[in-house]
C-alpha cells in the first residue's frame, strides 16, 4: 500500500510559488538575502504552514528552525530533510527552498494519508546557506555540525557592518537550543542540479554519491593611487592590472584539472573606482572547486605559486587568505542507497551525479548519515533569477524523498 | 617697479588650506563632488572671499563663476584665470583649488598694491572638471566653450539617478549668464603638475606647450550568470574573464605607443558581484591618451580590433563606446611667451612640460587665447588624499601667474 502513495505536485508548486513572491524580482527570482526583513517573512510563512499541518517548532541559537511531526517511537532520532529559504542578490525559486517545501509536501502528504512513522519525521530550515551576505557560508548547519563557534558566526557582518548576532535578533530568530543538541538519525535533501548534467542526458533524479571540495579566498592587491594622464606606464603601480592577471590564472588553473575543476572570480571591488584615477587597491574573491583532495590542494599550491609570481614581478603587496574549506564530501552510502531504492520503486529515470555546489547536507554528514536527490534545472542555471525547474521534475524528487525517508524512519499504520 | 611685485605666499598658503577644511578626510585630502552640499560650501566660501576683494560675481546657466575686478578700459575684455574646485573621490588639496586661489591671491595682491589695470582682471570657477560624479568631465568648460551643449549636460546622471540640472538648482548656482556669452581676452591656469617630470628635473615652472588628447569609453561584457560550482569551465559565459581581457589589453596598447601613451581602466563594476556567482555582466572604463593625433587615433583602432576578437572567440556580447574624446591641444604662443617670460623676469627654473591630463584650459582654448603654468607636487602624485606640494613652489607659481596676468592686461598705475 505504502509503495503507491505519492505526494501533492500542484500543492508543492503552489507552495514554492507562494513563498517565491517574498522577495520576487522583476525578472522571476527572488532576492531574500539571509537574515533580512524578507527572510524574516519567509521563515513566518513556512513556519506558518508548519504549524498548520500540527507540526511542533523548536529555533536554535543560530537561527536553525526544526518543524517535528511526531513518530510512534519517542525514543527515536528523527529523520530529517531540509534545506535553507536564503536566495543570492538576484537568485530562484528554487534553490534550497524547493528542500524545505518538498519535506513539507512529505508531512502533508503523510498526514492526508494518516500514516504514522515509527521514527518522528523533521523539516529543517538553515541558516545563511547562501554566504551572499554574511560569510561563512552554510552558516546555520556549519554551527550545527561544530565546524566553527556559534560566537564565530555571530561575529560575521555584512558589507554594511551590521552583525549576525544583531540581525538575528531583529527577525526574531534566536532560539534557545544549543545548536548540535538536536539529534537526527539521517539527513536527506531535495536540490535542484544547480548543473547542465540531467538534463543533457535526460534523466528525471540525480542520485548524488558525493559532492565537490571547494577553497574560498580574500585577496587584496595594493598599489599606488594616482592620476591616469600624467603618470608614465613604467612608473605606475596598477593594482587592477597585477589583480587581473591572478583572475585569469583562475581559469586557468580550474582548465589544468578537469573534468571537475571549476575556478570562479564572482566578487571584485576597486578602489577608488574612478574612471580617471589608476586603481590603489584592489580586492576580489576567488572560487577553487574539485572532486578530490589531491586536486584540490595541487589548485591551492598553483594558485600561491602564481601570486607570487605577480608579486614579485609586480612589486606590489599581495594579501591572500583562505576564508573557507570544505574537502570533498562523499555521502553515506545508507542514504545514497535509500535514495536510489526509492527511485528504482517509483520507476524514475536516474544517473549518478557529483554536486558541484556546497549544500547544508555536507555539514550535516559529519555528524549523520546524510544523502541528496537531484532534479534536472533549465539549461543548468541557477543563483540567477531565470532559475527554472519542470513541475513534473519537483514532482518526482518529492516523491523520491517520500519514500526514502519512509524507507528510513519505517511506516507503523 | 612693477617687476618687484610679489603676492603674499602665506595668505595664499592659509587660504588653500582653508579651503581644503570643506570635505576633509582622515588622510589628509578632499572629497568633494561636484554639485554636492561640500561643493556648495566650498564654492560659497571662495565667492565670499571675492566678494571681500571687492569683486563683482556672475554665474552663468551652468554653474561657471566669473569674479570681476574692474579695469580702467571697461571696453576691454577681461584677462581671466581660474580652474575648478570640485574634487576626485579620494582627491588632493591643491588640484583645481590652486588655479582659483592663485586668482584670486593676484587680486587681493593688486589691491594691496592698489594697482589698477588696463584691462579687466577675472577669476573663473568652472563647473565640474573632475568627472567623478558626472560625465562629461570639464563639464563648466565644456558648455562654455561649445563643445557640447547646457541640456546635455544638464540631463546627465550620477550613480543615484540625479541630475545636474537637479543638483546644480538645489545648491543655488544656476546663474542667468548664457554660458560663452562672457568675453576672455585671454586665459591662464595655474596646476600642480600631477606628475613626476618637474621634480625629477629639479625645476620650479613648467611652462605648458600643450596637453595630452584622451578618448574615454565605456565598455560592457555580457555574459550569463551561474552558479559557480556546478557549471563546468568549457560551458560558462564569465563576463569578468572577456573583460579582463580587455583591461590588460588597454595597458599593452599604451605601452606600444610611448612615450606619452597612456592606458587606463579605473572603473569597474561587477554583476551581481558574489563569490559564488560566475559574473552575468561587468561594466568598466577605458581611459587612453597620447600626445599626437595619429598616435591617438592608432590606439583607438588596436582597441577596436582588440574587442572584436574577444568578441569572436568568447562569443559574448561586447558593448564600447566613446564617451569623451579631446584631440591633443597646443596652447597659444602669446599665453606660452607671456609665461616664459613672466618666469624669466622672476628668475625661476623652468623647462617645457607636456600636462597628461586634462583641464579647462583646453576648452577655453577653443575660444581665447590660453595658457598654463605648472608647479611640482610631491612625488608626482595627484588625484589621491596624500596628494602635496612645496609652499615655496606654490608661491613662485602664483607670482608667474601674476606678471603673465599684468603683461596681458597692462598696469595702469
Amino acid at each position: 500500500m505504502m509503495k503507491h502513495l505519492r505526494i501533492d505536485g500542484q500543492r508543492l508548486w503552489r507552495s514554492l510559488m507562494e513563498l517565491a513572491e517574498i522577495g520576487a524580482t522583476p525578472k522571476g527570482g527572488v532576492k531574500r538575502l539571509a537574515l533580512t526583513e524578507l527572510d524574516k517573512q519567509g521563515r513566518d510563512l513556512v513556519v506558518g504552514w508548519g504549524r498548520a499541518a500540527g507540526l511542533a517548532v523548536t529555533v536554535d541559537r543560530i537561527g536553525n528552525v526544526f518543524m517535528r511531526r511526531a513518530g510512534r517511537d519517542p525514543a527515536r532520532a528523527p529523520v530529517i530533510a531540509g534545506s535553507h529559504i536564503d536566495t543570492q542578490p538576484t537568485g530562484g525559486k528554487f534553490d534550497g527552498n524547493y528542500g524545505v517545501l518538498a519535506a513539507l509536501e512529505v508531512v502533508r502528504t503523510l498526514n492526508d494519508a494518516g500514516i504514522q512513522t515509527h521514527a518522528p519525521i523533521e523539516i529543517a530550515i538553515w541558516t545563511n546557506e547562501e554566504g551572499s551576505r554574511f560569510v561563512p557560508v552554510m552558516m546555520g548547519s556549519g554551527v550545527f555540525c561544530g565546524a566553527f563557534t556559534l560566537e564565530h558566526a555571530y561575529a560575521a557582518r555584512d558589507i554594511d557592518g551590521k552583525s549576525v548576532r544583531e540581525e538575528l535578533a531583529r527577525i526574531g530568530y534566536v532560539g534557545a537550543e544549543v545548536p548540535g543538541e538536536h539529534p537526527v538519525d539521517a539527513y536527506f535533501e531535495a536540490h535542484i542540479e544547480q548543473g547542465p548534467v540531467l538534463e543533457d542526458s535526460g534523466k528525471v533524479i540525480g542520485v548524488v554519491p558525493a559532492v565537490l571540495g571547494l577553497s574560498w579566498y580574500d585577496c587584496e592587491v595594493t598599489g599606488m593611487e594616482a592620476h591616469a594622464g600624467p603618470t608614465p606606464m613604467p612608473l605606475r603601480k596598477d593594482a587592477l592590472q597585477a589583480a587581473n592577471r591572478i583572475m585569469g590564472q583562475v581559469v586557468e588553473i580550474a582548465n589544468r584539472h578537469p573534468p571537475y575543476g571549476r575556478g570562479t572570480v564572482g566578487f571584485v571591488q576597486v578602489f577608488p573606482n574612478s574612471r580617471n584615477v589608476i586603481p590603489g587597491k584592489v580586492n576580489f574573491s576567488i572560487d577553487l572547486r574539485n572532486v578530490s583532495n589531491d586536486q584540490l590542494n595541487r589548485m591551492h599550491e598553483e594558485l600561491m605559486t602564481y601570486i607570487d609570481t605577480v608579486r614579485r614581478e609586480s612589486g606590489l603587496a599581495i594579501h591572500i587568505e583562505r576564508v573557507s574549506h570544505y574537502p570533498p564530501c562523499p555521502f553515506h552510502s545508507d542514504c545514497i542507497d535509500a535514495v536510489r531504492r526509492a527511485t528504482d520503486t517509483l520507476g524514475y529515470s536516474h544517473m549518478d551525479v557529483v554536486s558541484g555546489a556546497g549544500h547544508d547536507a555536507i555539514y550535516v554528514a559529519r555528524v549523520a548519515p546524510a544523502g541528496m536527490i537531484f532534479v534536472p534545472c533549465k539549461d543548468g542555471v541557477s543563483h540567477n533569477e531565470i532559475e527554472d525547474a519542470k513541475p513534473e521534475h519537483i514532482e518526482a524528487g518529492c516523491n523520491v524523498l517520500l519514500h526514502a525517508m519512509l524507507g528510513r524512519a519505517g511506516a507503523a499504520t
